[in-house]
């Protein structure tokens, strides 16, 4: 080990992202460079296969981190010299320390609803650049994405409820804490507790006291004074020695000791039966006059639990959840690949690629695209996502023939529609050409993105699939290539 | 949001990782603060109540980037105003402004084996600067000991197999694709894809080309030759149109074409039934004459997959494994904690805290303790862990009792017997004394550590319960403590 890490959080004081990616994406593009084919146009395509967590959509999250990678995207000198270690030569190191990112990038907007196999992204640059940058944007596309879809879930069941982010010290690692709290927050989560995420993005911070305080005092009456002492709000935390003998009536002794100096805005319950000592804490709180103060839960939380909890009328206004949002628990990959789908042939011509396989679901959909979503105008409700080549125009029909991208012989035909373009220009040949919303405005569209989805999408169980088509040519685009490049095989394997 | 993140990976010119914490940290610290107990001296343990994937071991990581953050732990200028702007006082930030890390940490060492209900790190410090870094501290070490542990016990399955890391385009964001690979090679992992993390942490990387080349060349015969021209060893990826028609007999042809002039290393398998393609693919390169060409595999592996595989006889060498290591897909939480166990009190003595619950597991265990690995010494082999107060010395004890910590009565004596403290010093009041070992050195660490369990404890499918014992004192001492604040809680009610 020849480079210690420096003791900075840092690592290296010129680290970048540059290396963040596999070594066989360096690998290729020696090759691409030896053979000069390193700047030939390519075009890949972002997407996933499926829907995490048996979800009716996905909510697309990243872009903002994406945009900021791209644009610092360089080798330096730290990263030069440790390929040189490697075997790398001077010469394709010297081309390499002159790469920018120069492509061009169309991608759905952060919060738009995404559903399985359309693309999300799609990056059109020389072959080299899209080839390195290919392992970052995944790695950060598919968390955002799946934790954003993970909160968008939890919130359809939390509904109206403050729901908070509490899971920092379960995340993987600290980039997962603060992005994944942004993608909660986009998702539709209110607060954080994480403080560094609140500095950064601008997300409401919450958070009172923990076990720790009370042990530190012994008893609660005492550690809920002392908060009471030093700050206006407050909720305090009563599960340390018993819920209902010790903590409520200790907190109730304190609200009613400290009056109007504070705003004692609840009890937080992090541990037990959530259903019964929210219904008894509520009890005993309106009781003893404090009808307004709010019963906080938190502990191992997630939406069936939620959803079980609200079944049985448990009392609880207000939702912490930590790591089975910051992990997405029980499904902790989005798992969206990026795919060839067109690069430059010798005489400057754009030539379609296609990777098949005996998986049906893992042939790509070949050449450039546009998605739409179609809105019928009757109803602002959509009729599903279709793909289309980038020459096409579904806006301009007048009855658009939509069939399942598997099972063709099922179809529909729409008429009165608005087909909405969801890729929006991001990066125009390296530039920056598109204006980052503000975090909250993307919460917004996400919330409001929700409107034109039939409820039946909504649903967090069993939810039904939402029609996502191959237009007509793009489907017969798709054929050719398989069918040719079957041929070719064939024809390579005669002796 | 009116603090917008800059460019840079590090999103502020002086971020840090001191509002990397939940904000109930900070209100508290505020609280003690205000109440001049600030400095009192607490003692907190950091533990898990579980091991992850019912594996019998766990191997604790994580402990140098803790030395790193504690190194570097203050609040700049920027966590500053953004607290002032949240509405914390003048004075108080003042006196945030000049905190820094002064405790005395005890830790295991990185690739020590741990188990469930016992100590990994103990912090002692004053109060404010032990609260303030507990997010942090569980962040870094929750996951990279969970990644270890995941990595160990595929390496069980892999046995003497190469076993590389390729998750980062899966990972939970960026720090999570270099800190997950670190400690996937503490738990025995060979080697990376990640290019950075060989860079700042000098593991091995390893990758050759993906579907995109052979796309990109159009044909397998051309992409495989292309990169042979660019480089010595080669591994060639078989699947991007049929593995065995075509991938297999193109990677043969242009190693036979290529001959002397590369190193054909292997091909890899990255789709479709791994045992039969593997075992073809065997006989193909045996028959052609390439009876040293490796086969690498990968697709969504997972230690259950690679044992099942093995057991059907796949001829694999080199295992890639990917989304199931970097994100401990089926228990992608470690859930360790960090709890008060003892504080000073007005009088300057320590007073032992506990935590009481209605789940019994969820009791703390009070006290200034050590853990002990005892271990017998006619075999080497370890009889279990003894957790003891401070002052006790197990290893002066000719007959140690050993007792199951909550079927009491199930006891066992042991005699001729090392007792080795599994803790070491690291910081002395906020000075690091302790040297960081080579990676290298605790991966072999690590290693090494295995050959003390007996076998029945490293077992991947129902593993025995490896015992962790308290000792009378110290189990005694738990028991006074909970009948104390039973009956505080008692008086406290009383009208």
């Amino acid at each position: 080990m020849n480079q210690q890490p420096n003791p900075d959080t840092n690592l290296h004081a010129d680290d970048s992202l540059a290396l963040h990616t596999d070594k066989y994406q360096i690998n290729m593009t020696q090759s691409y460079w030896q053979d000069g084919i390193h700047e030939r146009r390519a075009i890949f395509e972002v997407y996933f296969r499926k829907i995490p967590f048996h979800h009716g959509y996905a909510v697309f999250a990243g872009l903002e981190r994406v945009v900021r990678y791209l644009q610092q995207f360089r080798f330096t000198e730290s990263d030069l010299s440790y390929l040189k270690e490697d075997g790398y030569s001077d010469e394709f190191l010297k081309y390499l320390s002159g790469i920018r990112f120069t492509g061009t990038v169309k991608s759905m907007r952060e919060g738009e609803l995404a559903f399985a196999n359309e693309p999300l992204m799609r990056i059109e640059a020389p072959l080299a650049e899209a080839q390195l940058i290919e392992t970052a944007v995944l790695n950060i596309v598919n968390y955002q994405t799946l934790i954003a879809t993970k909160a968008s879930r939890m919130k359809q069941v939390t509904g109206n409820d403050v729901t908070m982010e509490f899971g920092s010290r379960r995340a993987q690692e600290m980039d997962a804490a603060i992005w994944g709290t942004r993608a909660a927050y986009i998702g539709g989560f209110d607060a954080t507790s994480n403080v560094r995420a609140g500095k950064l993005f601008g997300i409401p911070t919450a958070g009172t006291h923990a076990h720790a305080m009370v042990q530190a005092y012994r008893d609660e009456y005492t550690a809920f004074c002392k908060y009471a002492e030093s700050h206006r709000d407050c909720v305090f935390l009563v599960d340390t020695y018993d819920t209902l003998k010790s903590g409520v009536p200790n907190a109730i002794k304190a609200a009613k000791a400290y009056g109007d100096r504070i705003t004692f805005k609840g009890i937080r319950l992090d541990s037990g039966d959530l259903a019964y000592l929210s219904k008894e804490a509520r009890k005993m709180l309106d009781d003893a006059g404090f009808p307004q103060a709010r019963i906080y839960a938190s502990n191992d939380l997630d939406e069936q639990t939620i959803m079980s909890l609200k079944a049985q009328g448990a009392q609880i206004d207000v939702w912490g959840v930590g790591t089975k949002l910051i992990t997405a628990y029980d499904q902790p990959a989005l798992g969206a690949v990026y795919k060839l789908i067109s690069i430059e042939n010798e005489t400057g011509d754009m030539v379609d690629t296609i990777k098949i396989s005996s998986n049906p679901e893992k042939i790509t959909t070949p050449g450039r695209k546009r998605v739409y979503r179609i809105i019928n105008r009757n109803n602002g409700k959509s009729e599903g996502d279709y793909i289309a080549l980038e020459h096409e125009e579904p806006q301009k029909e007048e009855r658009l023939k939509m069939f399942h991208p598997v099972h063709t012989y099922i179809a529909k035909f729409v008429t009165g529609f608005e087909a909405r373009e969801l890729h929006h220009l991001v990066f125009d040949s390296g530039e920056l050409v598109y204006e980052l919303p503000d975090l909250k405005d993307i919460r917004a569209f996400a919330r409001d993105n929700l409107q034109v989805l039939w409820e039946e999408y909504q649903r967090i169980l069993n939810p039904a699939e939402y029609p996502v088509n191959l237009s007509q040519a793009c489907w017969d685009n798709k054929m050719r290539l398989i069918d040719e490049i079957q041929r070719d095989i064939q024809r390579q394997l005669q002796p």
